[in-house]
């Protein structure tokens, strides 16, 4: 980790209060890196933003189709999502067409990140249900294929079949072998790989055709589910959906915990993988903007831009006190 | 920023997941640094860790005294509180003995940190007022010293006479001419400085005699009162609160936003200032967390320690996924 690079910064008045460091690799369809900022080799977890390739078992096995998902199943399956109705009424419908109960999620329930749901809960003097978990849609794959192949129940155990497909896809889009893994946020096994090997699986999405293979027609069919309903990925005012619906082109998006952010850009071939160091949202959301407008597939003016990258910071009576802005050498 | 070092790592299974660079510095009574992590030289803004310097002109002018406030009332001056119903209730009276409302105030609106209070606002479908924000004792503090000395009602300005006599005491502490300023959350001016500079001016609220002139009588009652009221100056299970609950000798903690954290130690005539380049008030607080222990003024071993120190990292099934821990070198 030693080798990040200022990626963002955060001024307050006439100086920079914060920085936040990182790297960031932008990976072609051959598996080269294009560019790359900080340490491509840096080993990382990137937690949420591996969720397509933790999807890719679900629709490459056939489970997805013989279960009847469409693409809203396929882009929840790969969501981190804000636990509004639009996400928890489909994750539930689904968990219903399996004839599954909230109690066979292994993910652990959270209030929603929606203030409507959030409140709403508050109101009644409810407590969330597994369902409301961010995740609870990538569960809902899990569980899909784990009943479709006639597997046990705990699906989340690094042992099990569900999580040693995830690990051989992991190391195929990666092109690496994973050195470890660490327990995610919803109880699932995430895989390590480096930085370079995470921007080159989303090169691999983007550079994959289909009807080539199953493996490229499931990735594909991945990321055009992602495009298709970007307010299923993640929700409203989030970077995932926001950026999604301004890109001038499809481009997948998706963040994950600990300042991952990733990118599919199937119209150029590429991949992108970000992570800041110490782990802060707030400077992925800033960082992804800034490489996508890099690439030219995102305007800088666009209002949703302007939402995550030079950002005004405001305080409590809407005075804007600072700006969140790309470090030198992003743009 | 460019010479921050590792202070605080977080772990996720076998590896570093995220690590948080920084500085701080261990100042004595003589202003003398006696060791130091990272640049003390690095211009800061230490946001609410200033907070017992901002209520100085407070105090030491008698302002204090002749309204009749006691050490709850300087400790709320020095406070982010969590907006608890033992904050709000003591504010209120506060200003209702000054025979002024809530829109008096320049800070701001914002919900409560306090679970309880945040959750019967959403149940009675109400905002949150002024008094609310975590810095409305600041704020009461503001408003005491201004209708005392017959001044405007705009107290936040920069050129308002509250604020000069702010910028005074914090140059005359910190031992510098501060090279600017920025806007804080609560829209009052918050002064740059070194982190040599806050750690000296930390130092002097350590080694200040009661009795010895009216600044040093001043210091001494504000961190006293800061002492006497931990729950007042930011709330349960917050890191202020429950650290200095758990050290050994009378210790005044105070956070600050983009995580600052300062340490007044009069046992030692010490003074601490913490700064993390990121903002991340985790690593603020195990940073401060392990410098305490370090000097042996809390033990690393203490239930509260482990909240902040080497503190388990669990997940919505309370799986143990990680720890957050001070980097090599600080302990």
């Amino acid at each position: 980790m030693t080798n990040a690079v200022p990626l963002t910064e955060i001024w307050r008045g006439p100086m920079a209060e914060s920085l936040h460091r990182g790297h960031a690799v932008i990976c072609d369809d051959t598996g080269a890196i294009v560019e790359a900022w900080g340490d491509p080799k840096a080993t990382v977890l990137p937690r949420s933003s591996a969720k397509m390739i933790q999807a890719l078992p679900l629709v490459e096995t056939g489970a997805a189709d013989a279960r009847g998902l469409n693409s809203e199943h396929l882009a929840l399956a790969c969501a981190s999502h804000n636990g509004a109705a639009i996400h928890t009424d489909r994750v539930r419908a689904w968990l219903g067409d399996l004839n599954l109960q909230d109690g066979d999620f292994r993910c652990g329930a959270h209030m929603p990140k929606d203030k409507a749901a959030r409140h709403a809960l508050i109101r009644a003097d409810e407590k969330p249900c597994q369902v409301h978990n961010n995740c609870s849609g990538k569960h809902a794959g899990f569980l899909t294929l784990t009943q479709h192949m006639g597997w046990g129940p705990e699906y989340v155990e690094p042992t099990h079949p569900m999580q040693r497909a995830c690990l051989e896809a992991f190391e195929e889009m990666t092109g690496e072998t994973s050195p470890c893994f660490g327990i995610d946020g919803c109880s699932a096994p995430n895989f390590a790989t480096s930085m370079h090997g995470m921007a080159r699986a989303m090169a691999s999405f983007a550079a994959a055709r289909e009807g080539r293979n199953a493996r490229e027609t499931a990735a594909v069919r991945l990321w055009q589910a992602m495009v298709a309903h970007p307010e299923l990925v993640a929700g409203e005012k989030r970077a995932c959906t926001e950026l999604m619906r301004a890109c001038k082109e499809p481009v997948a998006l998706k963040t994950g915990a600990e300042a991952f952010f990733i990118a599919i850009i199937p119209g150029r071939r590429l991949g992108l993988a970000v992570k800041i160091e110490d782990g802060a949202t707030r400077a992925a959301e800033c960082t992804i903007a800034a490489l996508l407008v890099r690439l030219g597939v995102l305007d800088a003016d666009h209002p949703a831009t302007r939402r995550f990258m030079n950002a005004p910071i405001t305080n409590w009576r809407g005075i804007e006190t600072g700006t969140i802005k790309p470090a030198n050498g992003l743009l």
